[in-house]
């Protein structure tokens, strides 16, 4: 049965990673194509596939004091960031007409890194309620400072059902902590914000979400 | 005296969490009048009163290493924020026509964070010069970061009086340190940044103040 | 020969402080003729002479845990920064002149900036990979925060040249120290920087430099 536990973790771990570095890419993405429609060179574009989806994990990192951050410390993430950079470059067209698919990732992507985001400062020792502001701040940080660069009002601020699934995620997971294992909870809690976000994307509760309107 | 001196320090204590805190509700009125400005959904107002109160005193506690920033930890910083977004939301008009009122309080609470930001920087050992500095940032990045976010050059950079007041109070905060106990230093640098503050209101010694022009 | 290898160390540690507050001064004319450009107030100029000196280096001073960052602690950045914003008020029409040499010096200044920023995240335990990342990030840092305060969209992502040759002479840098001394290593990551980055000036191999279209 410990056999099992480990291996059940192992698994666990792995999946979390890979989800991870699933929303990871996938912010990067919309990073990337916000380049491009604002034809920025190579560079510009790798710079901005990179703040997307890093941005909001290394800000909860600086302010958890979890130093040096996840994004600088493990390479992955650039190159997973690099990665999708390059794939928006090459294959520009067809991940634009992929975009309705990209957005199903993207609500993936915001619900692992707001659970994933509230979790780490719970174990940084934050109390619940910043521990959820946080974990909504992991997962909208990469728009806000993408749109930053490109000097646009951020995206979230007009638009606010994308940032309230991330913060409804957030406080489930960090929440169901005091009832239940933090892997169920965080399960629920992701499940939560992607059905918001899903329902929100499919009933056009809100405007144009973040990938369009960059 | 011993217990007067304890009742003393306790009444002082209570007084700056007071003035911190009425600081933070008055800075949070500005930022939630700018994003009102902005016709941001309630989401984006709430995001505008926590940064326009809260930025500069987490930019100053990332720069001296005290993480997590007192903002974050402290769930009052963050109550106290949205409780002004709301009454902005749901007040607009009467706060609208109290400007000249929150313009005052506007100035107390520039003069409370430029000193308490001054001295808990002293506190974390860094030099005088520096510790002045960032009593200033404390003061103005509230405002620095809530035009960002709304995509303008940020007031301060146009209307300096308002940043050199914060310096001054700062400054004298951090000098009277050396003769005086730190209580007595930090309600002179106060009153010392509130009085600039308000001559160069009454006087017009510079452009429309952060809260008008945001 | 002790003796003389003291000296030595003593020469190169002065001469990198030399270097070092060199480039803060040639990357705070940058800031202030750019807030003289925007027809900011002596205020707003210092700070953007201050930010285009040194948000580089407290950045990655943040992001590799380093805190205070040096530019807080120490008060020679910040009187350089002030002494080139206040040469930049008063001699506006020489230094606008002279910025064909005012390029030379940036590009000196960024070489240093790249391969000092990234030999300090290596000391900090950083990856290599990471660390010459985080040599490009001391380097372009402060351009990319001076522009987002004059809201325009940071000229490095419009013009590769700068942060790939900020990026080599960093990778460069770290690359080196696997085979070399790190004083010669670093010293041949900052000639590539430099080569690259006069060449690309002298053959117009990208938009115009940050300095000109601030």
């Amino acid at each position: 049965l410990k056999l099992a536990g480990t291996d059940l973790d192992q698994a666990i771990n792995l999946l979390v990673l890979g989800l991870d570095l699933a929303g990871t890419f996938v912010f990067a993405l919309s990073g990337a194509l916000a380049g491009v429609k604002h034809r920025l060179d190579v560079f510009g574009i790798m710079v901005l596939s990179f703040a997307a989806s890093n941005a909001g994990g290394i800000l909860r990192d600086l302010l958890i004091g979890a130093v040096p951050p996840a994004a600088i410390q493990d390479w992955r993430y650039l190159g997973t960031a690099l990665v999708a950079g390059a794939l928006t470059v090459f294959l520009r067209r067809f991940i634009q007409k992929a975009q309705e698919g990209v957005l199903v990732f993207d609500a993936a992507g915001l619900a692992l890194f707001a659970v994933s985001g509230a979790q780490k400062a719970l174990d940084f020792g934050l109390n619940p309620l910043m521990a959820a502001m946080l974990g909504m701040v992991t997962g909208i940080g990469g728009g806000v400072v993408r749109d930053l660069l490109l000097r646009e009002i951020p995206t979230v601020l007009r638009s606010e059902i994308y940032a309230l699934a991330a913060l409804a995620g957030a406080a489930a997971a960090v929440w169901g902590q005091f009832f239940m294992p933090a892997t169920l909870s965080g399960i629920l809690g992701a499940l939560l914000c992607f059905g918001i976000r899903m329902l929100a994307l499919r009933r056009n509760w809100n405007l144009p979400p973040p990938v369009d309107s960059a």
